[in-house]
């Protein structure tokens, strides 16, 4: 057996670099052709430019498309402009329509069109009518290499279509069903088909419950209805239950990843700097922004604890405990916010229970709350021995833990309600504004109870 | 064509409790079994008691334990009490042994071995097996009904062995090859074969590069594998290659997920309070821990503002900046954590990158930390017209963020090194000790310069 671990990759890389430098053409394509098409791409990214421009010429546009589908868009960018125009032409047309849209929706649209309209004329209009979607719908990452069957043939009939039509589909192991009308009636499974006896009619065997999408639904929701149901695939329609295309799971798991990373973004203010590859330089550029905005919103703590300076000078202790009163909102905060992004991208947060999860956001806090009062207020008594200065600080926290809590939960709820740009409800955000929330109560409260210390 | 959208599964969902009131067996039956396993779950919960006794009654444990494999772990422990013994054994029997697993393993080990006592001999020993593996490996992960074939079989022989063997096996999609030995020697998926001449001998056709994974691989890995590679299933060897299972996209998703969910709990300090269905009271007693423990280091904080007292007492002014000082700290800690979390989840960070990493941060931290020095700098000798006061604060920004991007990054990547729980890593843990760094930092140069103030 050869499975390709990591030594034998090694292997396999060194054999293509060698054949590639000695010109060994046929050796070459016996070798790499032969590799799964994900290695392929591990020691193609690995090749100099030199090594790289003999895999041009040594592979059809054909067998190039395969490889080409699987880079990153990053990559295809820059290898695209080492191929000639017609080689790529070629190529383009052999891969999959949903890859050749996510390529050409990266660039320029007049080089999209120059591009469009050297391809095929029927492969040009299907990638045109994908691009006209919304980023992000299923309409956009749909693929339409698909195999409809009719509800009337014969089940010998389609497997006999399937060994032709097979190498050009996307994926077989669902067949969808269409009347005369386009609209899609039924799905059969390949496992079906191959348990059913030949002369059987697919009217006969197919399930009429075929769950299907939108073509204009959130990629996110489509991601979830594959989950739910355990699917390879689901089939994308129009309004009027026209077959138009098929997204499948793999694809779903890149988008699934790509959206929690962008929740991951939103929790930490990070956009677009997750990826490992790029330079200090140029991670500083992409975080620094926020960074910035961030301290421009923090002077706003400044100020607000400038303008107790006068209950500051008389009692300098309590600047002793800004630290914990800010931490303990903060901490909180991001609890409570994560559980919303958490809970959004999962598809758990019910419709109409808005009001029944702040009042359970509110009990939480102020459970907490209670239970840091006493505790601190207790260590505060004993470490000081102000007892005055200790009850401040317990009912302050008390109150900021309350008001922190709701506040995570609310915001991106509410952003998310509104449509807008979810990345204003950033967990550095939140922490901000509870930072200041709590500072206002603290110094509030030490004021109104300053005489007594 | 039947699609389930909401409106007509509320509409299923009353037939279905009309007919169990009605005690209607046959209607039930009918209208029930015809629905997609996700929508009989979404409504087999929503039932009461007295309703689910029906059901029990009504399907047979074969039926029913399509249903059962489908619901939560929480929701079987639940369930299944409300079933007889002999039922529930039965009903074990007829579930995926995977999912028998998932089960058991959640359970008291006593109680376990009574169920696997009452159940068929093969299967307990099957369950036992994957019993015995450690939690989240390959091996504890996969299933066992998968179908084998021969390299010497024909397509035709195959294909009929299929159609008996199909409505057992898990996945069919994927037929693993093995050879006398029981060991892996190739796969051929269920298109390749229908392609093929029913002539043809299974050793022609299937491809000899089988990417599998070892029994003890963790199940995070197994999921980049499959990702990676776009399977649909990966197949489980042994350490001497023999076929043991195989894993399924649909699990990987789940398990994908859980991960994703894992790290948003690390980053937050929520750890298994995500659960939007949880009470106040519940929210509160699984995120207490971590604020009270996160508050009781905050004290921490405060002992450094309290041994800076002195200091302080002379410059009150220098309490106004402790929330920005702490704010950046925390913001540029918390992206740095993201990365690193982020990196380590999507498997991007390579090995012997760590020193190259830490270098990028470190420029990074520094250039954010140049830029913030120079504007905060600029601001506060405008609004305070203090600009002493000015570079302080600047040069605590510089030295603060540099440390603080390097902590956020180095940390979490030092535990998953080490193996300890990461959970230590917790976005809160590091920004409370980015809080404490920066606050020595600040009032450490503040006691130096005060004297010029």
């Amino acid at each position: 057996m050869e499975k390709l671990n990591k030594h034998k990759r090694h292997q396999y890389s060194k054999m293509v670099v060698d054949t590639l430098k000695n010109e060994k053409i046929n050796e070459f394509r016996h070798t790499f052709l032969d590799l799964h098409p994900s290695d392929q791409l591990d020691i193609f990214i690995s090749l100099n430019q030199d090594a790289r421009a003999k895999v041009y010429s040594y592979l059809s546009p054909e067998e190039f498309a395969n490889v080409f589908s699987g880079l990153d868009i990053r990559e295809q960018k820059l290898y695209f402009l080492e191929l000639a125009e017609e080689y790529s032409s070629t190529m383009f047309n052999y891969m999959f329509t949903d890859n050749v849209v996510t390529f050409l929706a990266e660039i320029n649209t007049e080089r999209a069109d120059a591009i469009l309209a050297n391809m095929d004329k029927d492969k040009a209009r299907h990638v045109k009518r994908l691009l006209s979607y919304a980023e992000e719908t299923a309409g956009s990452i749909m693929t339409k290499e698909l195999i409809r069957i009719s509800s009337t043939e014969k089940v010998s009939n389609v497997l006999e279509r399937l060994r032709e039509e097979a190498p050009t589909a996307e994926i077989i192991y669902y067949l969808y069903v269409t009347n005369v009308n386009q609209e899609l009636v039924g799905v059969v499974s390949l496992r079906d088909l191959i348990v059913a006896s030949p002369e059987e009619t697919i009217e006969n065997i197919m399930s009429k419950k075929v769950i299907s999408v939108e073509e204009d639904l959130d990629q996110e929701d489509v991601g979830h209805t594959i989950k739910k149901y355990d699917f390879l695939a689901v089939p994308v329609v129009s309004k009027e239950n026209h077959l138009l295309g098929i997204i499948t799971v793999d694809d779903i798991m890149d988008i699934l990843e790509e959206e929690a990373t962008e929740d991951f973004e939103e929790l930490s203010a990070t956009k677009g700097s997750t990826d490992i590859d790029l330079s200090g330089y140029e991670t500083a550029k992409m975080r620094g922004p926020w960074i910035i905005a961030l301290m421009f919103l923090g002077m706003l703590t400044a100020g607000v604890i400038g303008y107790f300076e006068e209950t500051l000078e008389a009692v300098v202790l309590l600047s002793v405990f800004i630290p914990l009163i800010m931490d303990s909102a903060g901490n909180v905060g991001t609890q409570s916010l994560t559980v919303a992004v958490r809970g959004l991208a999962l598809g758990n947060i019910k419709q109409g229970g808005f009001w029944r999860m702040i009042k359970r956001e509110l009990t939480a806090g102020f459970l907490l709350g209670l239970v840091c009062m006493v505790s601190i207020t207790v260590l505060i008594s004993v470490i000081y021995g102000n007892w005055i200065l200790a009850v401040i600080v317990g009912v302050s926290l008390l109150c900021t833990l309350t008001v922190s809590t709701v506040v995570g939960f609310i915001v991106p709820l509410i952003i998310n309600k509104l449509k807008f740009d979810p990345a204003i409800a950033s967990g550095p955000f939140i922490t901000t504004v509870n930072d200041i929330l709590g500072l206002v109560i603290y110094f509030s409260i030490a004021t109104a109870l300053m005489h007594l210390l």
